[in-house]
């Protein structure tokens, strides 16, 4: 996995001294989904584990719920004039009798819901694809678990180390123990490797585990968890509104500004223990 | 622009003291860009300066160069039940002779060059579709003016503060002047919104000038400013591998890890005054 970085020369400014010195950088480069042979999406990705990034963002959209869906994933070959497969180019067989996504899918997402193109039609997406419930998972987790879990993720970060440039998403047990941890220039591409990696694993719905991303929490953040089973989100930095209106309609907790001893519990709070009292 | 925070209830944990207390968070809401009334994109946007967002984007994706090139913006009117507008759907009219996009502008984007799917394909797009060059910008600028960005474009975020939900991005002159500043739960969005002002003043190419980021610089960040004629962009973190790369080609000037006293550039050094000894 070479690619997963870049040597670069760069000119280092510090404190008005300039020096030349030699820089590693996270890799980006395009890959394209396909279902079937027909192509979905088109993401920009740190390669690596892509063929958990095909699985985790079609688990996402309520295409694939369980392994025994994939009938085999597969790199395409590139269309490069010398014939060389780029590796860019992921195409996802599905099993018989599982219905493949429309093309159209990501705009069809917000749209189809009665109310036009606004924030509840997301929510009513996610709820009508999605297969299982977060709202009665059971977990219940001590807020020091959840403080601590910062720095088991920048820890297990191999990649950051080097290049400052990527974002990570972790999965936990109720104990804290880091079950996958994946690292990508995009943050949804991160959340993405660590579902379709334990969907492939067999392991989907992911009850009873913590999720936590180092950078915001947005809307689409929370879709991925809920349509993956897991019933309690953890990121570094802020929410979003409509972030915090969904895991509010899914019964998923969902925790913000998680630095040092400090949180923010914005839905769900009832699964922090001790119980709060508010 | 009441939506462009929300206020939810939110439970604060601090060395283990917990308290409800209402919370401001940066808002979200999906935002579909219609080229004549065709569907062509939908992107999660923090809502306010939705017109420059959409002439930005198509900016960006090489349909539009000029204020002129634009017949007229507007709301379209939701498909809501009792038919009310969500201000989410935004359509561009074009001008006579002005080129409508082709509606699967993305993947085309990254498949259109004989290498196939890969990070050369998405150089050459932006080689292609780019109408002006930043290459012979004559901008040249000193550490110490960059080096003072960040603060003012920290000083400038009214939403962060409130917040801290929200990313930046910022148009300066070579002066340090700011010309105009967005926030957006988005970076690319808040690029949008900059690059669409400008269009719509008018303004485009952005000669001379220089963009902040709050984040990373990936690949579609450094389009973004050199399809609009912006000669530097500069980022508070690291940018990527394919960033450099097409920075590189384009003779951008690309900074990164613009903090305190320090920077690393990564491309376009000559146009750092003094000139740099390398």
């Amino acid at each position: 996995m070479g690619r997963v970085t870049a040597r670069r020369r760069v000119l280092r400014v510090r404190d008005g001294v300039q020096t030349y010195r030699p820089d590693t950088l996270a890799a980006e480069e395009p890959m394209e989904i396909r279902v079937g042979g027909r192509p979905l999406s088109v993401t920009m990705r740190t390669p690596g584990n892509d063929f958990d990034l095909a699985a985790g963002f079609l688990a996402g959209e309520g295409v694939l719920h369980a392994a025994e869906e994939i009938a085999g994933i597969r790199y395409c070959a590139g269309a490069t004039a010398d014939g060389s497969n780029t590796y860019n180019v992921v195409d996802v067989g599905l099993a018989p009798g599982v219905a493949a996504p429309d093309a159209s899918l990501e705009r069809n997402f917000y749209t189809t819901s009665s109310c036009g193109l606004c924030g509840k039609a997301g929510l009513d997406a996610v709820r009508t694809n999605a297969r299982w419930s977060v709202a009665d998972d059971p977990l219940r987790i001590g807020p020091e678990r959840l403080t601590a879990l910062p720095d088991r993720l920048r820890a297990a970060q191999k990649v950051f180390d080097s290049t400052g440039g990527l974002h990570a998403a972790g999965l936990f047990t109720a104990d804290g123990e880091l079950l996958c941890l994946r690292e990508d220039v995009g943050r949804h591409n991160a959340v993405d490797k660590v579902v379709g990696h334990a969907l492939r694993a067999g392991l989907l719905p992911l009850r009873g585990t913590a999720l936590m991303v180092s950078g915001r929490a947005s809307f689409e953040l929370v879709q991925k968890a809920v349509m993956a089973g897991i019933p309690l989100l953890a990121a570094v930095s802020a929410p979003s509104s409509l972030a915090v209106d969904l895991a509010d309609e899914s019964g998923l907790t969902l925790v913000g500004f998680l630095r040092g001893t400090s949180m923010n519990v914005y839905t769900g709070a009832e699964r922090l223990q001790p119980t709060p009292v508010g």
